[in-house]
Formats: structure tokens, sequence, C-alpha cells
């Protein structure tokens, strides 16, 4: 990037979306950057700003002159800019702040003190709201005024005297609707709302399920704090996905560590992943302790080793597909009530099926193994069938238990049950084997 | 339910939102099911039956008369209605297709022959659009004429002679924008549009990135066809992060299959299901022929045999942490370009930190159940670790190659890495007791 073409690309740029161009910017060495950030007009900086994490934050914000900075801060929505400054040290967040109009400063400083995971720490105040009392001509003038301010324009909340949230309009319904009548006659009164205090993932849930586009956000006195917006909802959905795929994992990271460096990444995650592969020594270790109560078994039938690792696959296997559906379908709010038993049932019949066809599989196959031992064959193929139907069941069953006595079924049943199952399918197997190899053979 | 108290519950449910009225009518028993039904008001009603699935639809609109069916079809929104619809036999489609005015059977007749996965599939036609000519008033005009029908009137579109896509405006430019200005003076000309046959996942990144509340469907000249809503785009991110969850356990079912009876479901995923769990089967097979290989080994200790479930099950979990984080990483676009070398440095790491721990505690622990045979302790401990480090190592570059040949992660990787770091954990562990002990007590 050179100074005569800076006028071609700033007139590209201007027609730019800032998501785009934040792409753009990370792909871009250090100096470029700050060139390339410096053709963009205040409007766009801002936004662009909004995609960026806190580190390229502070480097961009530090570039600029005093007043510039004044002038760049106060592009930035109010919930971003909170996202943004959560991460800093005391000292820059109020350096920052410092740098932000009166009525801003005030907001970000009331909108930290929320725990980021609940409806208070995602939502804005920059919210468009009435008065119960005013006509629907006053309302859209007001509106026109605090439209450029507000996150959306799209719902308008209504509140009584004491700012207590008493109903909303759609823009739709207010434009729609005649200019001299009242907004308390036309308002819906059935508002859904979150409290401050609200769980993130509940909030999504009750947007997802209402098609909503936004959300407004009370206190415990049903007084109206902020508003959260669509855009911010699917961010948590994704969010929660991802953290949902890695509790299966047993690695509970939240991986948003974008502004660490790589050691500090490391140790987060040896952190975060131990607990789990602890528990699984010590399950590992009981399944050696069961192991060694059928040593004799074992010394006679080395050949029953061969086959302990496929027993511990399928079940593990088996398991882990009925527990993640049992997890899952739990975290929707599907199984539920009646379900409950309708998805134990289903999982039990499935672990006897695919149970079925693998010993038949494994029955055969390993007649080649131990060189047309047809009775061990059937020893191993109906040892591993039980193992993939109690499969099945535990990896169904632990979920429901967990949720039913309170307990995160998404965060608790893997280890447990992978353990569960493990030493079961070893104690069925060789309980199995000692007693039909004891009356087919003997 | 009885007859006095209808017109009590018919105030109250008023005021009820759609999606609580489909809820509570789940909970009914049929009788009382169609008598909740009956009290619902044309609009509430079909916006309940938006809800619910296509069996339950068939149900409601099997109880009404031919002009009843007909003022219900008219309030369903068309996206919903093909939804609905897709599902049914020809014939009932051709019947409830023929209840609806000319208009709505010719869009839902279009929008049935799209994919239900791509942006064609989840469209709707209930869009608002404006000649680029005009002036805003007369756009504002338009829009009010259109809101009716339209899944939302936030953006208005802005098309040439031809109905190609040239602008986008929001309900707030237009408001904030005077009069007597022209649409295509105003507009936006860079808008962000998918194809008919992009996929939904693509879809809704786009509409996550740019956070839009609706996006424009074009066909391959840039005509629009129609938009998806931001709550259709929910939907579908929900729907890929169960998928993307079912698939880590090597359960693809897409499970939508309210509408089917039990005895279909459980073939289904039996059938879903089965494939990953035959590739253990081999390869558990595989792992029974590296063990046989080691039989001699075995038979002078037995006591290795206590150790292989949990050296298979720490080489596992380790493995799925990797390839989990990996895989989502690579599903949400971060692990690309030079992200690919710090996250295979970064997992190796883990794997060797996390391996550390834990050997050194299966070592310690190990010697209690062998009697105090320090050197045997000491094998199996750095056996451990080795195949942890490898675990790790697999998990992270299977992803990564199977992304780089074209093959998608989500699917391919779980069944492969869990076989091939059991059967590298087995060789391992074998090899080095073997070497080690032999040096060590021979």
């Amino acid at each position: 990037l050179n100074r005569n073409e800076d006028l071609k690309i700033k007139e590209f740029i201007e027609e730019m979306h800032p998501a785009d161009i934040a792409e753009v910017l990370f792909e871009l060495n250090d100096e470029d950057q700050v060139k390339f950030f410096s053709i963009l007009s205040w409007e766009q900086a801002g936004k662009v700003l909004e995609e960026v994490n806190s580190e390229t934050f502070l480097e961009f914000l530090g570039i600029l002159r005093r007043e510039h900075k004044i002038l760049l801060l106060e592009q930035i929505a109010q919930d971003d800019m909170v996202d943004l400054i959560a991460e800093l040290s005391e000292e820059k967040r109020k350096e920052i702040i410092s740098l932000l109009n009166l009525e801003d400063a005030k907001s970000v400083r009331e909108l930290l003190v929320y725990d980021e995971d609940t409806a208070g720490g995602i939502m804005t105040k920059e919210f468009i709201s009435v008065r119960k009392d005013i006509t629907i001509y006053q309302a859209i003038e007001d509106l026109r005024e605090m439209a450029k301010d507000a996150e959306t324009i799209y719902y308008v909340y209504v509140v009584d005297k004491n700012k207590r949230l008493v109903g909303v309009l759609s823009l739709r319904e207010l434009i729609i609707s005649r200019p001299n009548n009242i907004v308390e006659d036309i308002m819906h009164e059935n508002v859904i709302s979150v409290n401050l205090k609200t769980d993130q993932e509940d909030v999504a849930r009750a947007v997802s399920k209402y098609d909503l586009l936004a959300i407004p956000v009370v206190d415990d006195n049903n007084r109206i704090m902020g508003i959260i917006t669509v855009d911010d909802i699917i961010d948590v959905i994704e969010e929660e996905a991802t953290e949902d795929i890695y509790r299966f994992a047993g690695a509970s990271e939240v991986e948003d560590l974008e502004h660490y460096n790589i050691s500090e990444r490391i140790f987060a995650s040896v952190k975060s992943r131990l607990p789990w592969l602890i528990i699984t020594v010590f399950g590992g270790l009981l399944s050696a302790q069961v192991i060694g109560g059928f040593q004799e078994v074992l010394n006679k039938n080395t050949v029953l080793a061969l086959f302990m690792p496929l027993l511990a696959g399928m079940g593990g296997n088996v398991g882990t597909q009925s527990s993640t559906l049992t997890v899952r379908g739990i975290a929707m709010g599907d199984i539920q009530g009646k379900e409950v038993l309708r998805t134990l049932f289903q999982e039990v019949c499935i672990g006897f099926l695919v149970g079925l066809c693998c010993s038949i599989i494994v029955a055969i196959v390993s007649l080649f193994f131990i060189q047309g031992e047809i009775i061990l064959s059937f020893v191993v193929g109906i040892s591993m069938w039980a193992n993939m139907i109690t499969a099945a069941t535990i990896g169904t069953l632990v979920p429901i238990i967990f949720k039913k006595i309170g307990v995160d079924p998404a965060v608790a049943s893997a280890p447990f049950i992978t353990t569960t199952i493990d030493i079961t399918g070893l104690s069925i197997y060789f309980t199995l084997t000692t007693i039909l190899l004891s009356r087919l053979v003997y």
C-alpha cells in the first residue's frame, strides 16, 4: 500500500463490510495494518474494532492521539465496548472509560459489573423506550430522535412512570397504527423478558423459541435495564455449541484464548483436560483390579486378552453414541416426561440390534485368530453382545439420572460412563467366559 | 375444559405466545387438544401450526371443514408451510396446495423444488422489494401495502427493471431519509446475498458474520428469489450443532424423526450407527492381531494384560480431546494458514504434559498391583507416556490431513482416530515393554 493508491483503496473500502475489513486486517503485517486502519472513516474504524479482540483493540487505539481516541470510541457499540475492555487491566480500563462521554462511561461502568455469562453481561443499554401514556405520533418522533444511538429500533419498549416494563410495540405496528392512538392501547402487554442474572443459554433459548429480534432485560423490580439483540444471541448459541462439543471430549476449556500467548494457552488446556484424564486413570486401575481377579482364567486362556481392546472399544462406542444422543436430547428439551422411558427403551433396542450384528462378525472373524476353536469364538461373541447392551443402557441411564439429581449431564456424563462401561464390560466378559468355558469345555 | 370456562380461557389464551400454546397442546390428550385448538382465532391457530410437526398439522387440519381449512392455511408463513408439507405424500401435498390462493400455491410449489438443506429450501418468498427509481415516499407507501404478508419489513430490497438485486435499504434508513430522495441514491449497493443452491450452513455463517436480520437469496442471474430471516438461521445453527455433536459420537443421524414411530426410529438409528461400529470391530481385530504378535511377552508377564484397558482408555481420551478441538476449530474457521502448525505444536505439548502427569500417577499406583516390581511399573509408565504423546499427535494430524485431501473431518475423523490410536498404542506398549524388560531384567 503506497500513498498514490490510497484514494482508490479508500473508495473501495468505503463499500466494504466491517467484518470483511477486520478479516483483511488480520492478514496484513503490523505496519500495513496501521496504514490500512488509518484510511478508514471513524465510523468504519469503530465498527471494525467491534470485531477484533482486546489486544488488537489496544494496539490500534495506541497509535491515535487523545482527541482521535475519543472520536473513535464514540463509534463503538456499548455491549462490544464492554466485551473489549472487560479483559483489560483495571488501569487500562479506567483510562479508556475516561475517554468516553459521561453517559456512555456510566453505562459501561454499570455493564462491567455483571457476570459475562448472564443477560446483564451481554446486554446493551442502547435501546428505545417510551412512556405508555403518549400518542403513537409522539412515540415515532421520540424514536426518530433516539434512533442514532440505539442497537435496534425494531422494538420499542413501553414503560410506566417508574420505568417498569409494561409493554412492547414493534416498529411495524407503530407504522401501521393511527398517529393519535395512545401507546398503551396498542401495545402488547405480554412482554417476554429475562432477568439481569438469567444465564445466557436460557436467554438464547427464549429468543430462539419466540423468534425475537431482541429481548429486554429487567431487574428484580421489572425495570428495564437493557436489551440483547439477536446477533449477540447467535454468538451465544455458537459459543455454547462449542462448549458442549468440548465437554463431550472432557475438554471443558472455553477456547476464547485469542489474546493469550501459546504457553498460557497450553497450561490452560492442560488444567482443563487433566481432571477427566485422572478419572480415567483411576477407572483404568479399577479395570486392572477386575482383570487381576480373573488372572487364573486369563493364564489358562491367554487368547482372551487378545479381545480386550475390542471389547473396550465396542462398549465405549455404543455407550458414547447413546449418551451423546441422550445428553443433547436433554439439553434441547426433547427428553422429558414420558419421553424418558421411550428413549431408554429405544436405546436398549438399538444396543441389542447393533450388538447382535457386531457380535456375529466378531464371532466369525475371531475363528481365524484362535484356530477354529468354535466354542471360544461363540463365548467371545456372546460376551461382546451382553457388553454392548449393557453399554447402551448405562450410556442412556447415567445422563438421565444425573439430570434428576441436579448434576449437569454434559459435564459429568462422559468420564463416568466410559469408566463404568470399561469395568462392567470386563466383568461381564470374564464372568461369562469363565462360566461358559467351564460348562462347555471342562 | 368445559363449555362454561371457554370464555375465560379464550381471554387468557389471546395473550399467549403461539410457541407456548403449541407446548400446552402437546401436553393434552387427543380430545382436549381438539377442544383447545377450536378456541383459538384463525391467526393464532395458523401461528401454532407453524410450530408443530407434519403429523399434528394434518391431524388438526383434518377436523376442519373445507372453508375453514382455507382460512387457516392463509395464516401460515410460506417457509413453514413448505416445511410442513415437504414430508407428506404427493397426494396429501396436492390436496393442501389446492386449498391455497393462486399466488401462495405458486410460491409453495416453487419452494418445494429446492433441496431442504439449501438456501432455496429454507427461504420464503414473502419479502419486500422496490424498484430503484422510485422516491423514498413511494417506497414507504409500497412497504405499508406489502407489510401484512411480509416475513420481515426491516429490510427493503432494491431491484432493477429485470428484478436483479441492486441494493438494500433498512427500514431505519427509509424512516430517517428525506421523502423526496430517490431510492437508488440512498441504498447500499454492496448487498450480501446467497445463491439458491448455497448450503444452509454457509447461509448461517454469512448471517452470523455480518449480523443480519435477513439475507436475500438470488438465482444465477442475480434475480432476487426470496429471503431467509434470522429466526430460521437460528434453527439452522442449532440443527447443525446437533449434527456435529452426533458426528463426534459416530451417530450421524439427524434426529428430526418426530413424525416416525419407534420401530422406524430404531432401525434408522441402527443403520446410521453400524458403519462406525463395524470399523471399530475391524480395528479391534487388528489390535487382537498386534497383541497376538506379542503373545510370548504376554505369556511371560500376564500382568501386562492388566494395564491394557488403561492404555486404550488414556490414548483414546487424549486423542479425542485433541481431535475434537481440531475438528471444531476447522469447522469454525479458526485453524487455517499458520494456525495449523501452531495447533499441532500446542496439542503435542499438551499431550506431553498431561501424559507426564498421568504416567507418574500410573507408575506409582501400579506398584501396588504388581507387588513392588519397580522396573515393571516404570516400564508401564513410560509406555503410557509415549502412547499419550502419539495419541495427541494423531488426534490433531488426522483431521488436518482429512481437510487437506477434501474429506469432511467431522464425519471421518472419530472412527479412524480411535482405531489408529488403539493399534499404535498397543504396538508402542508391547514394543517398549519388550525392549525395556529385556534390557533391564534379563
